[in-house]
């Protein structure tokens, strides 16, 4: 089951706007129609505010999402809100890129703020 | 034949403008003149409105035009028209990539509606 | 309905062992479980005898397979034994390549006698 | 948890050796020292005997592995076993290819039998 | 030779801006120097007003370059100029993109008009 | 018109068994049938015996299929007779490889004695 | 230790705004938390003041954070202050670009001052 | 030793804004500090003015560079005054990019003037 | 200091021939003539007897070549050493594959026993 | 000018056969036809006797030719030569991979004893 208490933030290391992306190829969740497997790459970019998130709770924040049923869309809103409420981020956007059902791949985007540069 | 009725939606998850791309790898139809198939890339990317399509309907949709005999354009047009009716999004965009016919490869682009920030 | 009268050959133009490759990138049929449409690669690879076969006829051949529910297994087979009867090649190999269902993709070998070095 | 009796069977379409490869690349199971998500592609080859694993079977045969805490090792030896053991093939040979811990990536084969020119 | 009254058009099949874009990859013509064959890739991207080119006259239209001795920079002016006049387009755009000579290769684009969002 | 005469050789700088390969991925004929042009790459492989074939002979030799309509397995049979005739290797191999026509791509095989190791 | 008395410098070139952009593929230091080694590639552009990093001594200094426990935000960041304080450049980007740790790759961006055109 | 003196020019064909691109893969010069041999590719893009460099010409000026002791940013700016001094271009834009010395990849750029649209 | 005692092993789960590739992308040492840092693969294929290498002790042992200054050929050969002396393998393989040095790359390979069918 | 006596070698670390491989992918000399430079990759292989080829040394062998007016195939059996007169090799293969004059690429391979397993 999503867990967002997972996720840990540390101080930002600069006051000044700069640019994090994080990619994670292993992202498995569960198609709640079907019962089977999803299968995509999560992408986070942000312009941290204060705290930057930690890498390692992000993995098991991402790993707590492998038994849900939840489609594209609730996936990728639901980690944007997540992030945005545990960083306050200047900016922050999420990409999930599936791998795809019935020969169709589904990319959806969902974003925060503005990128400053 | 196309058909536009196999097209369903679902609400949008999201109120603020948000990205979504389908890209439907295996579409074939009938090119009008010679009878031979023609095959392609259907990619699909919109900023829903209040509703968005719905995956197994899309694909549906895409396989009514297997036998159809029909050009590179109006397929390209077809599905653009019969999207915005269906979903009313705020921005769309219908690119068909084709693998070619007499060492020509083509492809059409069509939109509606301008792409929010 | 895959049609082997369509498949049309032309004599040889080399006594001594030679080696003929044609790769069908376009290959489509329908599962005969769910109706889905199934694409994939065919390859043919072959060592004539007194004939070849002609590259128009083949492409009209596996044209005629478009509308067919078959399994993959099935497609492979039928196409070496109509190439064998019309072609009486020295060796023939079919390679069928699918672009998967679920998740899972298949590739399906057959041959027919043994190559000659 | 892993379960063998997912596995279905048809009768195979031919008499005489012919080649099949099914290649999942979307398999998932749990290490059993950290808790962690390996992710892999599973390929399997066989020339069949008088059965062929089906298709979706073979698909949800594999999904059973999911929450399973199990070394790749374990898991290539066990998939060889399950399907040796269901489908008396004349040859089989089963990879597992893995994405990867601490840097390092792995590949483990298991075979059953000799292949049959 | 180049054969302009090869181009033919049909009715563009939308009264709104929207994009086509051909790419040939098998052009070839003669150095005007060395009398050596040039080979290289056309592209023509363009946003019709009234009509578009018709693709098989596009095709032998550009086979008539085949054996004409003709620089880089000519073919690339001459495609725009006999493509504005037989569509009278909004926007084009035509990238010869060269394989090269002595180690060089090479890409001329030219355009006409100005394109419309 | 192809033309053998264009073909030079000099001497082989070797008495021992040594392998030349040269690969012309420029190559255009013309189809007999449709009187299309067809694009390829010719792969020449050999092991020479007294002599080998000159590289700017080599290349105007090729350049003088550039207007013949000749089918790929005569093309393939003549240029092999007509470099075993100029250079009397101890083997030698000529493969061509189509772009292809109607969504088939093909690779013609022939060779001339045994390649010694 | 990350030394930045190792950075030397030369005289620009040039007086107008010109881009220089160096990739160091090969940079590895040592995750703080774990002790494991961390590898990734280091991308510096910039454009230059009065003087340019000597690109000897720019491989030296990143030599030094072999040993250095150091966080992938922490590393970033000091490369652009070093290299701001020893060149005094108009504008200047560092990029890192991590193979990853558990799945997941980072990128990490910070820059100074604006790109002039 | 490079010389100028051996790029010639030629009339423009066109007196409206259009662009031209040169890729050179195989450009070598000499470092000047340790003797060792650099290799990369030099990419030149212009509007021309009045003229346009040949191509031959431009081949021998580069191979001229061979056996100059030369650093990469006195290359890229010797390049674009040279060219600028004999084309009188609208715009220009010199790109070298070089193999690498001690596992650091470097890209020079200068230019000339404005890109007219 | 390369230490072999990290070296940890398990009971392999096969008596029967099986094959084992571990591959790891990430590795270090340090030239021993000019003190600069080597990367490259380090792969192992082996068929295990009694007992197989645990890939956690693997990958630490591979890190402590870290600040070793030691050749190509020398690494090559002890990691051969190293892990026959520890596994007692049927057969094994160890290859490596340096970035390179002065323009030159190199892959060393190194083996022990026969390797079974 | 070639120049064999920079060749330097140090004694095998092995009794029993193993395979250096060492490629170099900068080599550049001179056609002694036309005078223009030629590119292409140099791999060496090779099992060593007594002694191996020492890399700083081969690099500034292979340096030597870099102003040689001299053909491929010479090229190619000079290193064969120089490296099995240096070295005394149990068997060697010297590959020259050209990037081709006049559209037609060229790889030649020379070798002197027998690979043993």
């Amino acid at each position: 089951m999503p867990d967002s208490t997972l996720l840990d933030v540390f101080p930002s290391p600069s006051a000044s706007p700069f640019l994090i992306e994080h990619i994670a190829e292993e992202f498995t969740s569960v198609c709640p129609k079907t019962g089977h497997p999803d299968f995509g790459t999560v992408t986070i970019r942000f312009q941290p505010g204060a705290t930057c998130v930690e890498l390692k709770s992000l993995k098991l924040y991402l790993h707590s999402f492998r038994n849900e049923g939840i489609f594209y869309e609730a996936v990728t809103n639901q980690i944007r809100d997540d992030l945005v409420t545990c960083m306050s981020p200047r900016w922050l956007e999420v990409v999930t890129d599936w791998r795809g059902r019935g020969g169709i791949r589904s990319k959806i985007t969902a974003d925060f703020g503005t990128q400053q540069s």
